[in-house]
């Protein structure tokens, strides 16, 4: 992962129109470079992320141009890393998905302060990595890639694979070569180049890195790599567009799972920006974090009082959590920390209980990562560190139909009868 | 299926609120009926449909009131059979799905008119039946029910789960004994009951039918029997969306799957209701059908100038349109010669090809019958019937998730590599 400023290509300059954004800064020390495919700082191998330049005018104006947008994420275009004619791009416009008033859900939590469930499910591809995927594709045309890639065990590959093919990019995407064959099937039916590395998801990782500084990864966007501070923004649209769904309120606590740590910091990000340009008032909120025990290296150093985060080999049925070492955890240990959250986790029986309990109240299947954060709502309640009168929104990030296996082994008919109104009456299923 | 209006429930009169709905109008004889869960005519057994007073006042009005409405169907609440607080009800609230602009399909195609996908998958539970389902949950309110049903092979049983468990219906549905298990859980995960019945889907309509006319069924909603009339209503809002996405125009041409034949006249009907408001100008448009070749009752008849339709066995990948009998197939007929359109099929082969043809140019992974509207499109250029000049909205009613077994067998990765440059050189993957 050696990819740093000093190598930004030639085709690419900070005269590159990405809207609002204006330079990457280093997360650590603060120096800023061109706009440009890079992720790493020169002077201290930090972080980069992007630094705007936001509108200063009319903050009533800048409200009725957002409500007045695309139903999409491209009605944010003005805080973010894309070009103010973004909605006439070819791309998959995610986002502006559903904010449930999740009234039968608040009453079996027992939650009285009002509970809504951000619902990533009705993205295009059926995940919130749609958001961050829509971004990274802008700023590969600005950078002037033609290939899109991305090492994935699972929704990264059907979001890069989708928006490839709608934004008229070449995709080529590596995965483990044992996926299950759904998986396989998801990542390949786009018509990109899927290639299968014999290995495991770290030796596929450590092949992209390669792959990026060799000139055979020439013109290539990794989106999570060399594009990852662009990708990352997309995580902001989730606050803004719960805070407008809220009638532009920011709730007072937010469950956000937890596998990097990117979508938990850029949300806080985007509360800061709205509250900074007064499209919301400011007020105090509580971010908390959710992880599957199984993969809880960023709960366990919150309760045990530690500012680093120590790896971990991930075992859970919470795949698309399960990184191990996140890069983003001590980012995220600090913003539960200083909002008043705190970061938790359940165990593979709760995640499933959690799947159930929201598919039967709110009629919504979540991805195990959903089961991960309704669960840990549930947890933070019981152990009263989540304060049940305060309105609360819990994150659903991806679909059930993705990890079908997590709750078919107990999930099934209620009775198998013959056709008949007397076998039905025995079963007792009426009235 | 002997339910008519003489056996109206005591609960259930013509003053139950069903805003614009005023009664029940027979297809075939014109009579009318007062609102209720009925489905057929007393006199002549024909179906019966939902008649209007549909708003008379200031055209312009309602269209601003539509476009500043709920971001699903209910923002044309003033054209549906519901009450019009029904956004404040707890429902899954579908609809307003992308109408996606698909330009690289339109070059592989030869259409130079303007080409459309309207993208159901985007709905809850990522099929049309979510529109259908949320209209009937109304009605069963209005009524008084509280159980809701249906018998299903798949995307209706999960629509009823997810609605009725959002809803706060007990639901109790009637699936064959021996679907495959990735159905089963879909269909059991909202936590309503869940029966098998053992035989074939016929034997488990026949099943529903005898128990919708015995005591056992009392207070039971079968959405697709006696709430059918409403059902059935929730696909205008297919018209009433792609209409205004379009920038309130009809679009030249329109091509939409064939089961019942239902959502074909249904999208007719609103068309026809969008041009008597003024919502629309009037201009001739043309209705296409599609069918499986393996299921080809209406397309049959078509060919052959028939007025009446023959049942057929069905036989194809694209379950979700085997309707050998389907009951609205003259209706269909009717309309696509009428409006100077044509009915046509594709067979599996052909579905699978259309499948990763619009995976690939547009990132949309459909379901079969998302094939089959892409294939019959594609065929009814090819035979002269579809003019590739004028603009052209093909629907693709569900999620290729839910049939991923059409294209596993053909869809797989590129190359399978060792993890390291040289290996992936060889491969002739890069540049
Ligand atoms: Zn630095
Ligand atoms: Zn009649």
């Amino acid at each position: 992962m050696a990819v740093q400023a000093a190598e930004i290509p030639q085709n690419t300059t900070s005269a590159v129109d990405l809207g609002p954004a204006v330079a990457l800064s280093c997360r650590e020390c603060g120096e800023r470079f061109p706009l440009g495919p890079v992720f790493a700082c020169e002077s201290c191998f930090g972080p980069l992320e992007v630094a705007y330049e936001l509108p200063s005018g009319d903050v009533e104006e800048l409200r009725r141009t957002i409500e007045a947008g695309p139903k999409n994420i491209w009605r944010y275009a003005p805080l973010l890393p894309v070009p103010a004619d973004v909605a006439s791009h070819p791309n998959t416009n995610p986002g502006l998905t559903q904010l449930v008033k999740a009234d039968r859900l608040a009453k079996e939590l027992g939650v009285t302060g009002g509970l809504y469930v951000k619902d990533d499910s009705g993205n295009p591809t059926h995940s919130f990595k749609d958001r961050v995927v829509a971004i990274a594709v802008e700023a590969a045309r600005a950078f002037g890639f033609t290939t899109l890639s991305c090492s994935s065990t699972g929704n990264l590959a059907g979001a890069v694979g989708a928006a490839a093919a709608r934004a008229g990019f070449r995709s080529c995407v590596f995965i483990p070569h044992d996926l299950e064959q759904g998986k396989v099937v998801m990542a390949a039916v786009y018509g990109g180049d899927l290639v299968g590395i014999e290995g495991t998801y770290d030796d596929v990782n450590r092949f992209c890195s390669e792959l990026i500084g060799d000139p055979l990864g020439e013109g290539w966007g990794f989106v999570n790599v060399n594009l990852r501070p662009y990708y990352g923004e997309g995580s902001k649209t989730l606050a803004y567009e719960i805070c407008e769904q809220l009638g532009w309120e920011i709730p007072d606590q937010i469950v956000i799972p937890v596998a990097s740590g990117s979508q938990l910091t850029k949300i806080d990000k985007g509360l800061k920006e709205l509250i900074r340009l007064g499209l919301v008032a400011d007020k105090p909120y509580k971010i908390f974090g959710a992880q599957a025990e199984g993969c809880s290296p960023v709960s366990t150093a919150y309760k045990a009082g530690h500012d680093v985060v120590r790896p971990q080999k991930p075992k859970t049925i919470a795949k698309s959590l399960a990184i191990g070492n996140p890069a983003d955890g001590p980012y995220v240990l600090d913003i539960a920390r200083r909002t008043g959250g705190a970061v938790e986790d359940v165990d593979d029986e709760q995640v499933v209980d959690a799947i159930k309990l929201l598919a039967r109240t709110e009629g919504i299947f979540a991805e195990t990562a959903g089961g991960v954060t309704v669960g840990v709502t549930r947890k933070l309640i019981e152990n009263g560190q989540l304060d049940p009168a305060l309105t609360t929104v819990v994150l659903n990030t991806g679909d059930g139909l993705k990890t079908l296996d997590a709750v078919a082994p107990t999930t099934g008919p209620t009775a198998t009868i013959r056709p008949d109104l007397d076998a039905f009456r025995a079963a007792g299923l009426a009235g």
